[in-house]
């Protein structure tokens, strides 16, 4: 049974208390969010962990992504990546390594993760099949949902699955026009299948196959977005249009089916685009948690990408996104090291915040009061205290020349708040 | 003759060319601008250097700030800072030292700067006074415009004048609570001079003489938002709207005489309030350019306050603002170092060309459009010349094990890019 059949039974589960307390809201409502769709606890039935709902009226999640490539391959630093990320703040991991024994690297991402894991199982796949020297057109239906079976199996919480990448689709692909093309490594990937095979994209085509995974394992399903625009020119494009309405169409299969799912999003986006976005995200996916994946906001900042996604998180949020999928100053350039992911991890959980305060979450305003509380009073211990990130914020500080001072080496003894009567 | 008043007779000057030619636009749009109230100049007659143009249609210019503290002492220092804001693409300069001797270090930033550059006068007036042991209430009418005379004369370009702290705004104050209270240093230091004198404001009360000080120089009247929110608790209160009445009855008066205006703003604000911070800025002032200070959109994030702004600058500039004040990673910490300064005007300079594409600026969308077309076609050099920051890009690709490959490190041989049919 997933949690939107034990919360339609009327069973309160542990999961729902554990995010209810969180949000500081009723189980109840955690539970009627379950019904509707509109919340999603992505947890896997085989794992143990305190886990997080995402959706309406909760704190928008950040996902960080973690994983080796085949360029840059070494497992243990994809671990000190994930306790990285999760000490800045990420909800969720996604371990997306195309390099190594992908297996092994799963399993240990799963076993040494203290929040939900997602992966997206047709790396594996292409990955598998290219590096062991085989011809695409080799793989069948069968591996695409072998791989997903596979890594249920292993615990993982949330699976990307591009199913809106369809033969329909690509008919009306030729006739239009992109900058960027196809940027999503999955829906690259499905689509470079597709032509070779003749096919249809198995996902889409064998829809209840992941369904009943789904279900099995209550692993929330994240419908992904192959044809997210990759730069501002691209942006509310037919080809993303037309996929977000076949993502809609499968939201409804999920809901007949009771699985838990939510729809990825764009991606490049200009800041008058994005409010758009999201609401015709929530009209057409009827209220399904929206995951973006920024969006950047301009295409001309490579090494500073964290920013022009934090822009477009923090936007994309207050309009209503759910789940903010990180991007680190080594977008567009190469694989994030450590320092990367905790410079996205800290701008993303920002971003998610400063969305909060904007769509009103419980107690993310509050927290503001405090802060300015403490600032008013030049209380710097309390001022650490709420801060995102207390470390960084006092060893700025602390290297200043006025450390021991009760005001800052900014203003020094003009301190607008030292003077204030 | 200020520059409005040659616009109004017909004459087209240098300046004009200057601003139009880096804006793809006709002098005449400028111009028409100039004498309209909704485009300035900052630029001193008594400065040579290369101009831009602030107000609508235009791109958003960036501000830094730099500065000494009593705390914090080193012109030299200053200096750099103010090469590298210059080199990361600032297009202002403001001096707000108040350590040292500040005459010598106001006179070297204006001898050295290839932008305009900035002041707020009175932080001259007070620093003086208190380091020479006097007493604030023996600080006359006469200092405060004797600092403006004395800047002006220097060569400064513009000034920003708390002109809208006034006794009328504190007999509204006693009955309106501020989490953060005043956190101006203008206004701060404003309001202790006119609770220990009881006078009136200067720069309110005399107008007049500010108007004939800034008419001789040309010199761009700032109007300071003495009493901007420091906090997000604050924003859009009764302290911060009745200023910005008087603000715009004040940009009437510079009108009246030829004197160009812009007016300041805020400060801390939640995202879901930006835009009607923008809209009513524009229609309380008659569509004077509008400079923002941030706006930050949350108050917990010190160490990351250039992103807290760059989020809020970006959305101001996308909805009107026109010239955004940098914020550094190092604000309400510690006076910025140089690398605060490079990475706060990065984050200004990224919020300012995401708010131009959004508020369709001339060119804005086109330079995105070029670097889609290079990562499509994984043309690294093509990316690095489009970047905002290319030695940043560069020095990450090139540090990567991908460096010579022509994908990434990122994705390796599954790159999207390199399958797209």
């Amino acid at each position: 049974m997933t949690q939107i059949v034990k919360a339609r039974k009327g069973i309160i589960t542990g999961e729902m208390k554990t995010v209810a307390e969180k949000e500081n809201v009723s189980p109840e409502f955690i539970a009627e969010g379950l019904i509707k769709g509109t919340i999603v606890i992505p947890k896997n039935n085989r794992r143990t962990f305190s886990c997080e709902g995402i959706g309406k009226g909760l704190r928008t999640k950040v996902n960080a992504n973690i994983g080796t490539s085949a360029e840059s391959c070494n497992h243990l630093k994809e671990l000190s990546k994930l306790e990285a990320a999760v000490k800045c703040g990420a909800h969720s991991i996604m371990d997306l390594s195309t390099g190594g024994d992908l297996s092994m690297i799963r399993k240990t991402v799963i076993e040494k993760s203290p929040v939900m894991v997602g992966t997206v199982p047709l790396y594996e796949v292409f990955a598998d099949k290219i590096r062991s020297g085989g011809k695409l057109k080799d793989i069948t239906p069968d591996d695409f949902f072998s791989a997903v079976v596979r890594q249920v199996r292993d615990g993982v919480d949330f699976i990307t699955v591009h199913c809106g990448v369809n033969q329909d689709l690509f008919r009306s692909y030729g006739s239009l026009k992109r900058v960027a093309g196809i940027v999503s490594r999955g829906g690259s990937l499905t689509k470079l299948w597709m032509t070779e095979t003749g096919n249809e994209n198995p996902y889409y085509e064998y829809f209840d196959r992941l369904l009943d995974i789904a279900y099995e394992y209550d692993v929330t399903l994240s419908l992904g977005d192959g044809m997210r625009p990759g730069g501002i020119a691209d942006a509310g494009d037919g080809l993303q249009l037309k996929e977000l309405k076949t993502l809609g169409s499968l939201v409804k299969r999920c809901r007949g089916k009771d699985v838990q799912v939510m729809v990825e999003g764009p991606g490049h986006v200009p800041i008058n685009e994005i409010q758009f976005n999201m609401e015709i995200q929530k009209k057409m996916c009827d209220n399904a948690p929206f995951y973006v994946l920024g969006p950047l906001v301009c295409d001309v900042a490579p090494g500073y990408d964290h920013i022009t996604a934090a822009i477009g998180g923090a936007v994309a949020a207050s309009f209503g996104a759910d789940f903010l999928c990180y991007v680190t100053p080594a977008e567009h350039l190469c694989l994030p090291d450590e320092n990367d992911v905790r410079q996205g991890v800290t701008a993303s959980v920002i971003a998610a915040h400063a969305g909060d305060i904007a769509k009103k979450v419980h107690g993310a305003a509050e927290r503001n009061i405090r802060m300015s509380e403490c600032r008013k009073n030049l209380d710097w211990d309390g001022m650490f205290l709420h801060a995102i990130d207390p470390e960084t914020a006092k060893n700025r500080r602390e290297a200043s020349e006025s450390a021991e001072k009760e005001y800052c080496s900014m203003c020094g003894d003009l301190c607008a708040l030292r003077h204030e009567l």
